[in-house]
């Protein structure tokens, strides 16, 4: 079981877990996101890694609200990105409880054990779920949650939460991408993207991605709408 | 926040929410479940105890399959409802993880601290996410995965799953709620209803039902589709 938003950290996650020989069952979620060009990218990302099964997903975090991904509040802009301990308004509540639940139902049915999602917490936005200590939590929840988790507790099949970029800089993360072959033009990781889906150059997920690639000493290849700089 | 289904257990769990002044935000899901009549009794309830706000969510869970409740497989009938340590075939995999997600999503944007469900370890069909410890654990993590989480833990106002009638048998639960003059004749229960909602009385949860009215010595107000024997 993987997460799969189409952005530069699941798809440098789905080459790894590909790498290793999983038999890869991908899952994405139309959310209400103003990105929803994440959605065409992941299906062609999916369909490029040879995916077993690809589920996309609809569920409505609008009727909720509170996040700028998902409402009307404005996307900030040229914010500076290493002051990460405060909550931006661009988290979404629960988001990352939600999709590993959803990927725990699919593990579940699949009788699969290894949960993969692409949490990153050292070069992120402050959101609290993708703390190290937020993913052993719901590990240790899902291992009670669930029939296999329940039946495999203390077993090597035990429901694991699999975080291989969680302690990866940007710059770590599109290396390792890099020597797997990783074609990074797929990828989109704007939170505000233009219609033709080009990243604006200067929300907080356009400038990590900017600076790491300029950190690894290469150019993105993904299109911008506007000339963007690190 | 509390999670209502529409069923006798979150009834009741309304009725004491209510009576102890709780500003009540429920959720309900549509979840692919067989036993859409409950949407309807929920909606009816919400309106009966004057809830601030009522939300219906769509969540797919058919799209991973796996329970007689979302899919084709029989709803069992007639079984022994006391060998409880199995897990049936109506088990749904990960759905209250699922559902305390989404209820978690809805209480930070609240700001609410209190998520009240109403599982029960008791009379119950065996289903791993209705006992204390995944509770506790689900609780622990919702802890660490929110702001209102992270801001106020260890402070009076830290996130906790409510469960007042997880130790309580169904005849309890019954005699609770009628106290609380709750109108069980609004509540549906069954697994395999019939189009007019009327109950199966041999699924699981008729039995469980019809077990705990005989035992408080009361008549079932619902309405059921053939003679039904507790």
């Amino acid at each position: 079981m993987l997460l799969l938003s189409g952005g530069l950290d699941s798809t440098t996650l789905l080459a790894l877990a590909t790498s290793e020989d999983y038999a890869v069952h991908a899952l994405s979620f139309r959310y209400g996101q103003r990105h929803a060009t994440e959605i065409a990218a992941a299906r062609k990302i999916a369909a490029a890694y040879g995916v077993v099964q690809h589920v996309v997903t609809d569920i409505d975090l609008r009727a909720f609200g509170g996040s700028a991904l998902t409402s009307s509040i404005e996307v900030p802009k040229d914010r500076p990105v290493d002051q990460a301990h405060d909550i931006p308004v661009t988290y979404v509540p629960a988001r990352n409880t939600i999709f590993l639940s959803f990927a725990l139902a699919w593990a579940e049915v699949l009788g699969a054990s290894d949960i993969f999602i692409g949490v990153n917490a050292l070069d992120y936005s402050g959101y609290p779920d993708c703390r190290p200590e937020f993913i052993a939590a719901f590990e240790q929840m899902a291992r009670l949650a669930t029939r296999v988790g329940v039946e495999s507790e203390g077993s090597d099949s035990q429901v694991r939460i699999r975080t291989p970029l969680i302690e990866m800089s940007k710059r770590q993360i599109i290396e390792t991408g890099v020597r797997l072959g990783v074609d990074y033009g797929m990828t989109t990781s704007c939170y505000d993207p233009g219609p033709d889906g080009a990243g604006c150059g200067h929300c907080d997920a356009c400038q990590l991605r900017l600076r790491g690639f300029a950190e690894a000493g290469l150019t993105d290849p993904a299109a911008y709408a506007i000339e963007a700089s690190a």
